[in-house]
């Protein structure tokens, strides 16, 4: 079978360099036929000089026109539902329904509307007039994005399809998307639809660009290149902080999702309270999609007690009951079987699993481990190694106070959870521990599990370093999302006629929200 | 002279070491008595510790507590402005009126009272609220911020005074100011006044430290500390890139301002209809303040022509007549002499200048280069040396192509301007250039020298690497400015009495704006 081509300047064209490789079907842990390229250099220049041109076009074409890729783009993907669904299922092991047809494709069909809508409306660039001083400025586009897509998300998070992408595009820039090799077939399916919707909205033909591979100097090259604007990454940490570095050293942003263990409060009131069904919603976000989310519960922290034996010795009868899902794949498998070496090595019990195997194809067992507080604040750091996929660790703390001491020497994460009474017992040490956790985690959740992330204007996808590169931004949630791919542009005593639409006297829509003299207003500004 | 104490958790207390610096008096190159300490480690271990328990208790008092800081210790300056202009006049030389009296300290108490009013209102932290899924952010503070001042603003950008200060603690998080080593003395005397300002407010004595210097290594080490928020700087680019790259390395935020030579263009209409006035704004712009500005113009960019040559030979005239400014310090005058050498080295001509000396004490001659397109572009980095003072270079482009290809090869800058013919004459070529220049530049300015900063909330210094760390941030503008030393906090299904003021139901203040459910409001949420 022959070479895919990689997408370049508009042209589906055979890549620069000879070797490939091949997708995994995790179910059988085989080979998938299609052969994929490995970029050379020369593949990512011909791709960062198509992007310089393209930006170029893409800032004298209206908004509107990136509105129309957005919206076709999405009723091709929902045209072509099936068979994206058949692949990425064969690809990732995800289940077809109701996961990848029911809520992922929904979901990223969702995220390019939600951009569409945002491009429409404006009001994103946060546009901001000081009519006095004739000063205003708002979010303008950075230039071409990179976007690495997860392992994960086949759809929602796919680099030429998923979040990123659609807020980057929507903030006005032209995209070079490097495809997550564990299911490159779903990701040239996406790009392909791409290419075809960004021609009938008239875009120049490279706003899309896609490669399948790329060696780790490349890809360090590629977010360092002075052609590129910004990268969007969400991946392994260790291939992250390669890029981090590289983009850092020549002041690129770079906006990293890297790892989350999530970290999961019980009070005591709660667990006096609602034990079982705190067992359950904790089991089915753990070991849901077997546990390969973001924002799976990684660790759990209880004060010790004979109801925590009770509620660990529940969970553990439950992991050990559930059935074994499939993992995204070998190398996965392969990666919880060293987490939990790891994890045990620091001192962690093993309450269930401990080993591969138990499902189809690429599988670990559910595996709940359990740690003293004493015990994890000698080996903090070892003991937050993240385990992605279906596994947790649960840490019994003496005390509120050495709770208190574990949520200081925690790492950054997207999510922290607190499951406190419904009433008011919990109130005191909710107070003592809330401010810790806090500055720790992008979003702080009450009395449910972290897994689900709505596409919500205020939604935070985001959190402290190693979570994120950096707290002030989220990955999920339009329009906030869109201003990572932006850079502030003011504009100083600059002629009306020059002036950007929504910095001219006349509100150009109408309704576009602007902070005029110090309050946000839909009217014009007086000339 | 004994050495002077150093301030760590609310005492004035002597420095860990032994070695201590003198400033210099840049009039007579001749250092000045009081002796000030190089701290060791230790010092910024037990500030850091200090800083972090502060942190933890300014966040349990009302935002109106850092409003009356703000507001006391500008009042408190006020109070001691005689004493402050002189020691800031010796330490750097800048002329005690108007500059430093009548200038740059109400400039500085305006800053901290504009950061008081945006305590207050509140609105600076963008609270979004969505309220059908219960899901609210807002910006929160990142926890204790280190400043490093820059030697060329001894109030408006001290470390203990200035605009990062100011945003700092605006944003609720407790600030250890590095003092920058040629004003020691008028930051002594600034932070004097804010620890009294900091009892007066009862802030946590820890609010406000000062340590004088550090080692590189502690630099890099406090910069990157577990116990430390995020880091502002301002300053030279090799010492910034060192804290940069200390900080990125742990995914520490850094907000630095590193170097700018701010491009004008001036195109042919403006030259033809307005010469002379051009001439004299450039001169005016270049040489205030011996050009020791941020925003200095230190590129000129022309079309080649009689008018250009008319201009130039006006220009150097100007440059030799005007008399020369005394220099921050000797240093600033010897880096002058390096900056010089490598222009010329890369191929600048010398029109007018190009020696040390010619004014009282540490100087340098007013001094203009020049260099065609042509050669700019054969050595495009070395020619863009940011020469930090009374310096400019003349760029001579052959043809609007050539200007637009040297555009494309900018570094990044806080400012970029164009003088354009009044009428249309010069629209052609306008709409050609500004796109280039746009993507350059955090502030695009027409018809006006870019030096001059107005404190307003559309402002943007800031901009693309290497004038900024980060192209999405601004420096000056209040609010904005406080949103570096923030970050994204969202509250999933958090109840009501949990929630910051903010983001609750109720508008706490009835003026706060929020976006609630897309739409920016000053109201309640329905319940």
């Amino acid at each position: 079978m022959s070479t895919q081509p990689v997408l370049i300047a508009g042209q589906w064209r055979p890549a620069a360099g000879s070797q490939t490789f091949q997708a995994e079907n995790p179910r059988l842990e085989t080979s998938l036929p299609e052969q994929y390229p490995l970029s050379l250099w020369q593949d990512c220049a011909a791709a960062l000089d198509a992007a310089t041109a393209a930006q170029r076009e893409l800032a004298t074409l209206p908004a509107e026109a990136r509105a129309i890729f957005l919206d076709r783009f999405a009723a091709r993907i929902e045209a072509r539902a099936a068979e994206l669904v058949e692949i990425a299922a064969l690809e990732t092991a995800l289940p077809p329904k109701p996961r990848l047809a029911d809520v992922e494709l929904p979901r990223t069909t969702n995220q390019l509307r939600q951009a569409a809508a945002a491009v429409r409306d404006g009001s994103w660039v946060l546009a901001t007039i000081d009519s006095k001083l004739q000063i205003r400025s708002q979010f303008g586009p950075l230039g071409p994005v990179a976007v690495f897509g997860p392992n994960n998300f086949p759809f929602a998070f796919n680099s030429v399809a998923g979040g990123d992408f659609a807020a980057a595009i929507a903030a006005g820039n032209v995209v070079i998307a490097k495809a997550n090799t564990s299911h490159p077939g779903t990701t040239r399916r996406l790009a392909e639809e791409a290419a075809l919707a960004a021609a009938e909205a008239q875009l120049p033909p490279a706003t899309v660009q896609l490669l399948y591979r790329l060696d780790h100097a490349d890809g360090a090259r590629l977010v360092s290149d002075p052609r590129l604007g910004a990268t969007g990454y969400t991946g392994s940490r260790a291939a992250g902080l390669m890029l981090k570095q590289a983009a850092d050293a020549v002041g690129k942003p770079i906006y990293l999702e890297l790892s989350s263990i999530n970290p999961v409060v019980i009070l005591p009131g709660a667990l006096r309270e609602r034990a079982a069904p705190i067992a359950d919603e904790f089991t089915t976000s753990c070991l849901m999609g077997a546990g390969q989310f973001c924002t799976n519960p990684g660790l759990i922290l209880l004060l010790a007690g004979p109801a925590t034996e009770a509620f660990l010795a529940e969970i553990a009868t439950r992991f050990q009951q559930a059935p074994v899902g499939t993992l995204l794949s070998s190398r996965v498998a392969q990666s919880l079987v060293v987490s939990v070496h790891q994890l045990h090595a620091a001192g962690a019990e093993i309450l269930a699993g401990g080993e591969r195997g138990g499902g189809t194809g690429a599988s670990y067992a559910n595996t709940l481990l359990r740690v003293s507080g004493e015990q994890f604040l000698q080996h903090a750091e070892q003991l937050q190694t993240e385990a992605f996929g279906n596994v947790s660790l649960a840490v019994v703390a003496a005390s509120g106070e050495q709770l208190a001491e574990i949520l200081d020497r925690l790492e950054g994460n997207l999510t922290g959870t607190i499951y406190s009474h419904t009433g008011v017992d919990d109130e005191p040490l909710y107070a003592q521990l809330e401010p810790r956790l806090r500055q720790k985690v992008g979003r702080l959740l009450n009395d449910r599990m972290p897994t689900g992330v709505a596409v919500s204007p205020a939604m935070n996808h985001g959190g402290p370093f190693p979570a994120t590169g950096h707290p002030g931004f989220t990955a999920v949630g339009i329009p906030a999302s869109l201003r990572r791919f932006a850079m502030l542009q003011c504009y100083d005593q600059v002629r009306q006629s020059r002036l950007p639409p929504a910095l001219r006297n006349q509100n150009p829509t109408g309704r576009l929200w602007r902070l005029v003299d110090g309050a946000w207003s839909q009217g014009d500004v007086p000339a």
